[in-house]
């Protein structure tokens, strides 16, 4: 009887937690609860890629696992509307038909998504009010409401057999937000009735302290505008609608003029004021074209590019390259915004451009003109302390990020052995007495090259890193198809290697030396050994004589 | 007799002062003092490329205002032994045989630098000492011991008819040096004789306070080692002799042998002790094959790599692909070192690895584990006030940096209009009475690939860059001599384009799309016209089907 019982209790099925990005690395975040069959799915984002992926648009989760457990997927819930939340979710629509769950903005941001896919008809979308739960047959999902950079982000309380799953999304606590305030109330309520695992950003983990409010940001650039006097060119992320509501509100207060510059800043000022998340008074936005008709001091330029993106307006501004606005030396250029780290040089080139021309430039910890979206180590351990979870799992997050919220959550009380650091794909089974990492499912990299989606391709990256650095050279030559004779060449033509004047010269020696190779060997040869001939003998004489190693592609015609 | 006395006084020749490198940037430095036909040239860096210039090893100044001026250049001098002060003297001393005059430290290290070019049997070396006093005909250069993070760092004072030309090096004020103390006795002395132009270093004058002294850091670097278990793996610039010696010291003082690994650290080594700035005693470095024959709390492994370098030693080692040394659990990793802005992202990777390792991995602000060897607002502000100069141009740094130093000058007493933000290739032309800016003279980026030295070729870079991100296709075809017919092609070959398993049907389905296209067209065409037809072909051809443009390649043989 005794063994039975023991049988029975250790075959209970367990809450299974997985994450198909978000996991060291920042980007492209994706997070499965899985109770028998039933899975929910958290966010669906994308990363962008490094200069180790060259030509790679974005990067996307590896959806092979979703795929194989179709009818298992219950539904996608939406954190909130960033891209590294819902950029992948065109690619998963089109292979995988599931209901999405998002707060009003989240899913406002995700229609304009979804009709540049052509996907918007078929898409399923909902909408959901934090007093909302949504209810499966095992899983139930509910939300509590978050600060972040973005208005309308919710953490997930999914209610399983052993108690609630948190996913916290990405948050801060802001005490004096510039929206609603976070519902620690409803917070705590969830703690006390009982959380099984909290899942919760580690963006921030290594910062000490709190992150401070966004109300500070809003006076410091009142005070900004009201010292300046030309023109205000204000830069930050277009998702940062209490940031531009600020903006809005500090433009009114000085008499000024609003200009919206930049693809992603137009589309976010109409989805803004569409929701009543952005509140413009009328006549106050003007088009770039009719600047002229105002004072520079009645103007506030607002755009995109704060990141130093190449395509972006304030980019082409500083470079000159921008239709309507150029720079001038009364200017005044704030960067609201904390380069990350892959874009501190792109940044630093956009201020000393606009400083060459004449601008007075705001930028770095100058003044209070940004602040994160994402907590210090003091609003994660009140998360800690609220969901009082029995498992803790750190997310989103670089590893050292992870292991640093990891260490914070033991210093808050949960137990060590209960704390995992988990890899991409790692499933983590998690049962009232006993957690524990199990087997993996497929989780990688999956590439957005155009229209194209696929795979990592380790040689298509490599060599497209080769020619990037050292260019090509292709070896053309015919051979009789009959007697296997060089009929023609090889003639040599090279792009991306040599520096044209001197090229002539040098690739036509080198011509002569490989005809001198292949006369004395071809004969015996065969079709691919040609080529590795071809390959090793110009491999040799480029090293050599100039240190350098491009790709080299031989072609071999017969006729 | 007024008119005459005037024209007299406008026509006396001025002090030019201009620079090659180091304004506007981070690396190369190199300037020029001249006065009638005597120019003294102070430093010849190179420069690291950023992601735009693919392929490049580095960037080095454009000579050709020396070259055209040979007779004219008396003398190199160099401030301290860096890359981007001495990078560029190989291919300098290429074109233009001058003597060269640096500190000990500093000919030791150009001449390991020559060694590799064999160039060391013909340079002309000279070793200069603080006391010392180069004249020329007109001018005479003086000395003044800086402190910096490398030894043997000095300033430079070029006495011309007018005043001294006072350029710093990189400098801050340690005044708890590891080596010898900054010279403000002589730099005052200097102020006191008259100080025409002050040229000095922007790198941190962005920083606030003064630059912690290195002192600190050997504070720090003994407690990290005293409280270790395991082994230390400690980063840093190889170059940092003084740093070096306090791991040595630290090092003794805990018990630990020494391991040096990476190419310019085992070099530093050697000259550094060769030449007395790093003293070892005897038996304490052990080859790294040795390692396992002492216990792990017996080991200090010094290595480059602290930026993250794809090459270095700690990047291969935390890679899993060093040939001697792996990672273990119980080791601490320290990155004694401050990212600079290019490589965060590559530092964050090496440090993520590491701790997957299981390493303690020492990093960022936590402790005092690095200071930079620039000096910060109050550093430089010290030596505005000892130089007391009539003219100031702020240099070594980019334009944000250089217009925050101007500001430092002018609140320290310099006239504005005696400030002169310069940019490069601009002469400064400096009369007792008066300064102002002159002509240009050509400067630019020399790149520096393979054993290829070549200007700025746009064309070779902009056909990397796009066969880089999207690869290249290349269309070859055959036609006849005589008739001009097509007689086999166009077959499509592409490299880093499609995935391998996708391509082969849709490149040849385009093959025959682009066959129809020539077929129909081709017997009106010229050979050029012909390549245009390919190109724009199968161009609108990748952009519809798959939002691409790889680098189209048209090959036409005749037989």
């Amino acid at each position: 009887m005794l063994i039975k019982k023991s049988t029975r209790r250790r075959s209970i099925p367990a809450v299974k937690i997985f994450a198909l990005g978000g996991l060291g690395e920042i980007g492209k975040n994706m997070y499965g609860i899985q109770y028998k069959d039933e899975i929910i799915l958290i966010d669906c984002g994308l990363k962008f890629p490094d200069a180790q992926l060259p030509g790679v648009d974005y990067i996307i989760p590896d959806f092979r696992y979703l795929l194989e457990h179709k009818d298992k997927v219950k539904g996608l819930f939406l954190t909130h509307g960033h891209e590294d939340h819902i950029g992948g979710i065109p690619y998963l629509l089109k292979q995988l038909q599931i209901p999405v769950y998002g707060a009003p903005l989240t899913i406002g941001l995700l229609r304009a998504k979804l009709e540049e896919h052509q996907l918007l008809s078929e898409a399923k979308l909902n909408i959901f009010n934090e007093e909302d739960c949504v209810v499966f047959q095992y899983l139930s999902v509910e939300f509590f409401r978050t600060s972040h950079s973005i208005p309308d982000a919710f953490g997930m309380a999914v209610k399983t057999p052993y108690g609630y799953v948190v996913q916290t999304g990405d948050f801060k606590f802001d005490f004096t937000p510039v929206g609603p305030s976070p519902n620690i109330h409803k917070m705590a309520a969830i703690g006390e009735r009982g959380v099984l695992a909290l899942l919760s950003d580690s963006t921030n983990s290594e910062r000490t302290g709190t992150t401070p409010s966004e109300k500070l940001i809003g006076e410091s650039i009142f005070d900004i505008f009201q010292s300046c006097k030309g023109r205000i060119l204000f830069a930050t992320f277009a998702s940062n609608v209490h940031r531009l509501q600020q903006v809005v509100e500090a433009a009114i207060a000085t008499g000024r003029k609003l200009v919206v510059i930049g693809r992603s800043m137009e589309k976010v000022f109409i989805i803004g004021q569409e929701l009543g998340y952005i509140r413009v008074p009328e006549g106050m936005i003007i088009e770039p074209k009719d600047t002229n008709r105002f004072q520079e001091h009645q103007l506030v330029i607002i755009c995109t590019g704060s990141q130093g993106e190449s395509q972006a307006a304030l980019t082409r501004i500083a470079s000159g390259s921008h239709r309507w606005v150029q720079v001038y030396p009364e200017d005044t250029v704030i960067f609201s915004s904390s380069p990350i780290p892959g874009n501190v040089v792109s940044v630093n080139r956009s201020i000393d451009l606009l400083m060459r021309a004449g601008a007075h430039v705001v930028y770095g910890s100058v003044l209070d003109i940004h602040t994160s979206g994402h907590g210090s180590q003091e609003d994660l351990k009140l998360m800690l302390r609220l969901m009082r979870p029995r498992y803790f799992v750190p997310i989103h997050g670089e590893f050292r990020m992870l292991t640093k919220h990891a260490d914070l959550a033991e210093k808050t009380g949960v137990q060590k052995p209960n704390i995992f650091v988990l890899e991409m794909g790692d499933v983590l089974y998690l049962k009232p007495q006993q957690g524990q990492i199990g087997g993996k499912i497929p989780s990688g990299e999956t590439l957005v090259n155009g229209k194209f989606v696929m795979n990592m391709d380790q040689e298509i990256l490599l060599n497209r890193l080769q020619m990037g650095n050292n260019g090509v050279v292709i070896a053309v030559l015919m051979v009789s198809k009959d007697t296997q004779e060089l009929l023609t060449g090889p003639t040599l033509i090279s792009r991306g290697f040599v520096y044209v004047r001197e090229s002539g010269a040098f690739l036509a020696q080198t011509e002569a030396s490989l005809k001198k190779v292949l006369s004395s060997k071809i004969l015996n040869l065969k079709r691919q050994a040609w080529s590795n001939v071809i390959e090793e003998t110009l491999d040799g004489i480029f090293k050599e004589k100039l240190g350098r190693s491009p790709y080299i592609l031989p072609v071999i015609m017969e006729h």
